[in-house]
């Protein structure tokens, strides 16, 4: 069982743009329908048992696939835990678990729920930074797309050098995207 | 004949932490002391011709290597270009030509006395984004350390998603590095 964080990300580092757009992502259409490459989201979603993601991530996923209107298009089969401590829209039949504050409790609710297989970080960044902060982050794989944005929400906004994490795997996926995996050192291994 | 931005950073798109300190990339050593991995660094720079770089780059050079102290230090062979509109030290017997302004003039220059061979940005992110506003950037080779920092220097401060970039080649380095080639498709091409 792993705690991983797996998104897409610009080359210098920001999940979105300053307006909040993933059109610079988009661009790119269905990674499968790239010359060459098989997309690795089915086999790494295969192994997930349960979700995180913040809150500026849920409504991004609620309004861009029209949840509220059609919540039968919710994305995920297994449970969500969405941090917030706003109100935010609840979508119809989804499984999702409104939470706040500490990570930790919850992290121990999910690993429970997801009975043996992976946690999934969506993002953002800062919520994945407070699974980090705990020692609760294992795993980050990143699909960096062939763009710079300069600027806009973070792909992880914390300082990891000390140990450094580990590179283990890379893929090239046509001439688009560069698949980085990477392990989380805990410090006590170090 | 390319113009190639060649370059360390974090994952998370920095090439020097908030202090101007390398440290978090100094901790790895030597690259060719790291199992199973070839720099490609002096066949890159054996096609190198002309060199460029900001005067922060350049200050952090002199200082890291005590070159006013030891100006035999100087490591680059090529001549090189060094932006700034302040008044720096010169390393005595270095070829350094210190200039100000447009890149546009002096990247002909550079081309002249590269003389065939390539042209080397060595950075900073805001210097080699001026070259890349001018359609002047031909390439950009990342090594992309296992580390985040959060803030600092940035990569390429510019948005560059239309067209992407496209990426050319991706090499695993041991455990550590992660090589990214990423050639610039220049609007007129798209």
């Amino acid at each position: 069982m792993k705690t991983q964080y797996y998104t897409a990300t610009s080359i210098d580092g920001y999940l979105a743009d300053e307006d909040n757009s993933l059109d610079w992502l988009f661009q790119f259409g269905e990674i499968d329908e790239i010359e060459g490459v098989q997309d690795s989201f089915p086999q790494f979603v295969e192994h997930v048992g349960a979700v995180a993601m913040g809150s500026t991530t849920y409504e991004w996923v609620v309004e861009q696939e029209g949840l509220l209107e059609e919540p039968e298009q919710w994305p995920y089969e297994d449970p969500v835990w969405v941090f917030s401590s706003r109100e935010l829209p609840m979508v119809d039949g989804a499984d999702i678990h409104f939470v706040r504050g500490d990570v930790a409790p919850v992290h121990a609710e999910m690993v429970r729920a997801a009975d043996g297989k992976n946690v999934w970080l969506v993002g953002g960044g800062d919520l994945v930074g407070q699974f980090h902060d705990q020692g609760l982050l294992d795993e980050i794989i990143l699909s960096v797309a062939p763009v710079t944005l300069a600027s806009g929400a973070p792909l992880l906004p914390r300082r990891i050098t000390t140990p450094p994490l580990r590179l283990t795997d890379v893929q090239k996926q046509g001439d688009v995207f560069a698949e980085l995996t990477y392990e989380v050192q805990h410090s006590s291994q170090g």
